[in-house]
């Protein structure tokens, strides 16, 4: 683990940098407006339940603080992560992801001793492997929704696999997995809302063949930060996954934000320092793609109008300065908001937690890296 | 620092994924294909000097192989890359960008009292910052070759900073850094010939200019991978700095390999797991955007005809099963080749190293992350 780049106690202006700086304000703002915008929503007769993903964190001080307001757990999507954020002290996680191969299926059935567990399926040889591990687990089919990676179509495969779990001695059939990914970053809510409603359609054809089969189906989980009230509404869903909600990144702030759907801050920025000044009309810091993930397009220079963050090498980013703009000096801090928040996180050890100008807090990034 | 995911003695097929893997034997023969390369080579009267680029692989094992080899020590691009590796027992490196900051100048001066460093230069207010931390640097103006990112062009503005070092009690006025990063990707031979020689004449300028003014310029260092013979056949650099060579990518895979450059081999793959196959023409693996960069492109599956890794989400890889190719099985693990190997080995802790089908080592990557 690399060394912090901070003091608590520092003035902003001192981190050193590339560093992941956390808002603390605006994360908290984040947090609050989630858990009010479910407040009182429920389906049937049960308020609904957020179960926040620690993928886009990867921290256990991130997790208490959304359990503290109202998430009931969080989830993961590797075992890894899973192991971290128990250690980290969260007593209640879903792998929303399947788990596979002998390795990795005994680590999940140690870590349920430790905690509850939840975990996917959408193939009758994983629900084997499962149950030959003899670990109490709760075993979500994970569905088909539209988004075409893992997952398997409503139909008699899925009843018969959700009736081998039933079955089962150790597992309980824990209900559906329903996550619409390529939902999140369709840029008009009118998209995103005919997506989900698409996505409820299977969901309720599930739960039709379900109750046919008299399998009881108890939790329906899934949505992410860019659809979650339209989940919400749509009344398939028991319980929501939003991650990114709580630092928003470029990609997810192109998205059009509109009721029902509450706005979110900007609250994780990468801190940069140019380090050349080359030319009248360019600036180079040192915060490049080991500093920021770029798969989702470049960083925003925040709050700076005329600089245009334009490229990327391993090391170095190139900002573009506009006739007019105020041009950075050399040794200058400038933010960045990160493209994609969670694979720009898993590259640090740190958040470096300010407010007012000042760090508060250090938070260590337990779960970076864990991988498998 | 997670967990290796392997054990040594381990078989290939039990190491967990998703994991780094090195093959040892293809690995050893780049590292003598680049040594041989150069073996006899002369700029005027000298030997060519390999100071080869630990930011590829940032770890003290590799390093020492490179130095073994005949390499006189290395590059780094950033001061907790270089902390990382002199902690590792190296003792000549070259941070080959520049340093900015009053904390990251003092730690670059601590570091200065354990072993030799250099530093890169392409601003007076940066000599002068340098100098008031009293450190013993070998300095080096960065010259603008061709890459429009840090650097200076030749001129008499650089010949003053080489004189401000010269005339400095502490700093070494050390040379030039020339590199040209572009031109590593340009993909046909005469490409990247056109823009060396391009370089050259820069390197040639700025040489006369300096001896103009009585000042020497003992060294010229750059070069990459992917054209480091062109440079050694302009005889203007004295010391090459390539990187890459080690691994290969599927990036560098894709440039023209002619005579004067040797062939190297992929040596790092990322070793995946098939976690789902959800339809006949589409499996799921356990490696995306936090398990291989995507930055120049998507990994390439290896050795498997007809399967085509066509798209990554955070922790997940989408494979297109062509028609008639052999399908592979839940479970099964796929070596996959990186797009670009910098920012892929920067997401892991370990090296697993992998000699006939066995484990034979774990190399801590303990430079990962060393952002600033």
């Amino acid at each position: 683990m690399n060394q912090a780049p901070a003091k608590v106690g520092d003035r902003a202006e001192d981190i050193d940098t590339p560093a992941l700086v956390l808002e603390l304000d605006a994360f908290e703002r984040n947090l609050r407006t989630l858990a009010d915008s479910v407040k009182g929503r429920k389906v049937g007769a049960r308020q609904v339940r957020v179960r926040a993903h620690a993928k886009t964190h990867k921290c256990p001080e991130i997790a208490k603080r959304q359990i503290a307001l109202g998430a009931i757990g969080v989830c993961c999507q590797k075992v890894s992560e899973a192991e971290a954020l128990v250690d980290g002290g969260v007593a209640d996680i879903l792998v929303s992801n399947e788990v596979v191969g002998a390795k990795k299926i005994a680590r999940l059935a140690a870590l349920a001793r430790r905690a509850r567990i939840g975990v996917c399926v959408d193939n009758m040889q994983n629900v084997v492997a499962l149950q030959a591990s003899g670990a109490k687990l709760d075993v979500y089919i994970e569905l088909e929704v539209g988004m075409r990676r893992c997952g398997i179509a409503p139909g008699q495969d899925a009843v018969e696999i959700a009736r081998a779990i039933s079955k089962s001695p150790h597992l309980k059939f824990a209900g559906l997995q329903a996550y619409h990914g390529r939902a999140q970053h369709m840029r008009t809510i009118e998209e995103r809302h005919a997506a989900i409603e698409g996505a409820a359609q299977h969901v309720f054809e599930m739960k039709r063949l379900l109750e046919k089969a008299s399998i009881p189906c108890p939790i329906v989980t899934g949505a992410g930060s860019g659809t979650y009230m339209l989940e919400v509404e749509a009344s398939a869903w028991d319980e929501i996954q939003p991650g990114s909600y709580i630092f928003m990144d470029v990609d997810y702030a192109k998205n059009e934000w509109a009721a029902p759907l509450p706005r979110f801050e900007h609250a994780l920025f990468v801190l940069a320092t140019v380090m050349s000044r080359p030319a009248a009309d360019r600036a180079i810091v040192d915060a490049g793609l080991k500093a920021s993930s770029v798969d989702s397009g470049m960083p925003l220079v925040w709050q700076r109008a005329g600089l245009n963050y334009r490229a990327a090498s391993d090391e170095h980013g190139v900002i573009d300065i506009a006739p007019g703009a105020q041009a950075p000096a050399l040794g200058e801090k400038l933010y960045l908001v990160p493209g994609h928040c969670d694979p720009t996180v898993n590259l640090y050890d740190w958040y470096v937690c300010v407010r007012n100008g000042r760090v508060e807090a250090l938070w260590p990034i337990t779960a970076r890296g864990a991988l498998n």
